[in-house]
């Protein structure tokens, strides 16, 4: 048996390979086969990270398989879609039992927050690539689409941005003075956000549009109104930063993150103002960030409503044009 | 907009990416929504294939994109699902119209032979690295698993074998003296494999167990002999091979083709053998070539019954290690 069947065999084992209602076959067959509730439709997203390109190549494996699995995760969030199982297609140079034991564990605590297991994959010899399915349910018609938006309705996030943009250039090693404390924090953003999967659901029938901030806050608001048909007015000053990156960064800097960063993953969405008030009360984190008009494109107004030229944010990806 | 964000609109564009009743919303969104048929489960595989370890780096990319989809086909064929839509993940180094486009056109060619949509992807740069997730529908319960073959069963396959591996040498532009029509066809096999899908939904119900031929009738045939807690005899003078490759190689090395070659894509199963002149009436290329024992391991036996070593097939994939 060739080590790439035993690192097969190894992920069969895995605790994120565990026996699910809506895995009716997992790891080990021609497919998996997937048990999708009565009347919901199935959602499905790939996303792929290279080395060297969207991570360094010595990546810390665990970070790495939670990251991986967290970003893709997050696009079931943008759909409204409940999580059932991912795929996993692995290339790697060589079997390094240490560097697969790790990213097992990292992908497998994403796993379980996620509510996701792991249901097939392919492993292969070539430059590290990481290549993740996820697989999620939505009953039909419910689905949150780039695409509903309407002028009058608000223009809301789900939680604080600009947290991994402030974070880069801790994970880069550049070494910016920051309080250690606050460095963990935003390192944990960083490397473990979140997938808003429970939101994204509490959403259904409620968002009128909805997406993930991966390329950040600019650019996912363009996706959503040039989808809708609409323009975003963005408010800078209703912006949730987080109060410790302020306090480091400066006012300006905190808001180009917020505006420029990507990584975050938190939902933006669009919600008609009467559904605001009970959202909020169970979703404190939910901020309204602006409002949906007539017209194309993004704009940022300051308190006075002046319109302001977005601060570039200096934020990329890691290593810039991965796509 | 960046160069990949144009390659994503070129595959939203593409003659596979057209709107089907199985795929409720495309590429565009966060995710792909797929319809499922009412009782069935959805099945899933994912393969990847590297430049350098499954394929040339200059490999013509209308071929490639031929290829890799029927490869990634073939599993829905092994499982009896029909055919839904697929997803594309595609890493390349740059941004090359004219190797897109006829990678595209490959990709479409066998997308409309196995009736699959493109539903989604993604698109990275990186060394190149073609991944591709398929996706179909199978009614519970009635899905063709590895598992289920019982003493007393046939063994049988959907067609020649041996076709890819003689390929080979021609595919790798080592000139063997063969006869150009030969050629042709043998090299149409290995770039055009066609994957046995409706002989899969045929086999719903009849076959005891299921898999496709991508390592070699011996490899896959141990597979299935262990997946099954079964013992399984081939008698070689039953294989289907080819007659222009036993002319060109001769009998022994044609078996040798095979027994050990992969990337043939044919089904191999077991069946009840009451069930087995119905199902040649209909699929005439459907041939007995042994039997389900009790026991254990994968037997070759000659016309007199005596166990033979299986020759050495001298085939492996391209690349040899990519698994």
């Amino acid at each position: 048996m060739g080590e790439f069947e035993l690192i097969r065999r190894f992920f069969a084992a895995a605790a994120c390979a565990r026996p699910s209602p809506a895995v009716a076959l997992g790891i080990g067959d021609d497919c998996a086969l997937l048990q999708l509730p009565v009347g919901e439709q199935l959602a499905i997203s790939t996303d792929t990270l290279v080395a060297g390109v969207h991570f360094p190549e010595d990546c810390d494996p665990f970070r790495l398989g939670q990251r991986a699995l967290a970003a893709a995760a997050s696009d079931l969030a943008a759909m409204g879609a409940a999580p059932l199982a991912f795929t996993l297609a692995l290339t790697l140079p060589q079997a390094d039992p240490a560097w697969l034991q790790a990213f097992a564990l990292g992908l497998d605590c994403m796993a379980r927050d996620c509510q996701l297991v792991l249901a097939g994959g392919d492993t292969t010899r070539g430059p590290l690539t990481i290549n993740i399915s996820v697989l999620g349910s939505v009953p039909a018609a419910q689905a949150l689409h780039r695409s509903g938006a309407r002028a009058g309705d608000l223009l809301c996030v789900g939680g604080t941005l600009g947290d991994a943009a402030a974070a880069l250039p801790l994970v880069l090693g550049q070494g910016a003075a920051v309080p250690a404390e606050l460095a963990a924090r935003l390192c944990e953003r960083y490397w473990a956000p979140q997938p808003q999967l429970a939101l994204g659901q509490a959403l259904r029938g409620k968002a009128s549009a909805a997406l993930d901030i991966s390329d950040g806050l600019l650019a996912d608001c363009t996706h959503l109104a040039t989808a809708s048909g609409v323009a975003l007015k963005i408010e800078a000053a209703r912006l949730p930063l987080s109060p410790g990156v302020v306090d480091w960064l400066g006012a300006e800097q905190s808001l180009a993150c917020a505006l420029g960063g990507g990584d975050d993953y938190r939902l933006v969405f669009t919600l008609p103002p009467a559904a605001l008030s009970a959202l909020q009360a169970s979703w404190p984190g939910v901020t309204v960030i602006g409002q949906v008009l007539c017209g194309a494109g993004v704009q940022v107004v300051d308190a006075a409503g002046q319109t302001i030229t977005a601060p570039r944010a200096g934020y990329q990806h890691f290593g810039g044009s991965g796509d």
